[in-house]
């Protein structure tokens, strides 16, 4: 049997390097096998406050059925109100924060619920439900690792919660997609 | 942007108690959405060296898509050598250890490819491919973050790595499945 663990795990955060590379390719072949996730590329994608990292992927890593990130929101960032036909499961690494969930079962998602997050919390979203994770810890980043299905998201994005599903706006690819997603192939004739 | 970050995740083990537990029942309908890991059940199923938590299952939590599993070795324990039809990722949380894989291209595995794996490595198991992951190290506990798609697992178990395809037995439910795995429901008509 195992004994009592403790588990430290140290990710350095190597984004000033990262930012001076070209990431000119978008590897599927050629990356080794076994990866350091002290060692891949991360970005804010443009969204204040956050640090995100494909940590295994569709577009980069060639998987077809699941993808982890490695996400930092720093205090007071936040995702936006979004849902996705996917599955999602979060894993609290650092930190604390609010979720916010609403149903797809109405016409607009309202109100949402709150739910206080911290440290070890884990946590999954139904399918299509309505959501926001958000550093609510003025002095401290929230760290997630992030599980979700049927990779390359497609995110259905809300200007707040009283706007109708159907007038969420569909960002796809995703903004840390874009540099490798590649529209399919259609036959000519 | 984020700054330096250092993720400490502390996991208390909290098997002992758990282990007086009756787990008479196997709750998708009733949990808190959040839940808090170092609540959760975890145990060997019979494996020796192995400590298996469910994180967010299939048969516990009614995901479809995804499963994550928190999967501890003792110094000198390992996985089966085996292989399953979905695509697995693993996150190495805490020690260090081999990775040993082989194709499923030819009659039975053959001799492996071996990956050292340590704190921060991550890597995913081709579909199929035959793989086996070892706490080599005498001293430490291996610690993994593990997530498959297509849950619950079938798992193909090889008695050594000269073993045909065909000849792998099926264990399906998996041994940490086995309580809450129903038989699906046929009409009798």
């Amino acid at each position: 049997m195992v004994g009592p663990c403790f588990i430290s795990f140290l990710f350095l955060n190597l984004l000033p390097f990262f930012q001076t590379l070209e990431a000119s390719h978008c590897p599927i072949n050629g990356l080794p096998l076994v990866r350091n996730i002290a060692e891949l590329p991360q970005d804010s994608y443009g969204i204040g406050g956050l640090s995100h990292m494909t940590v295994a992927g569709s577009l980069l890593h060639g998987l077809k059925e699941v993808e982890v990130w490695l996400q930092t929101f720093a205090p007071g960032s936040r995702t936006p109100i979004h849902r996705h036909s996917c599955e999602e499961v979060f894993v609290v690494l650092k930190g604390s924060g609010t979720l916010y969930l609403a149903s797809s079962s109405h016409k607009s998602p309202g109100k949402p619920e709150e739910h206080f997050i911290s440290l070890n919390s884990t946590f999954h979203i139904p399918v299509n439900d309505v959501h926001q994770v958000c550093n609510s810890n003025e002095h401290e980043d929230l760290q997630v690792l992030v599980i979700i299905s049927r990779p390359p998201v497609k995110v259905f994005i809300y200007e707040d919660w009283s706007m109708p599903h159907t007038a969420a706006k569909l960002k796809f690819p995703f903004v840390w997609d874009e540099q490798c997603f590649q529209e399919p192939q259609h036959d000519e004739l």
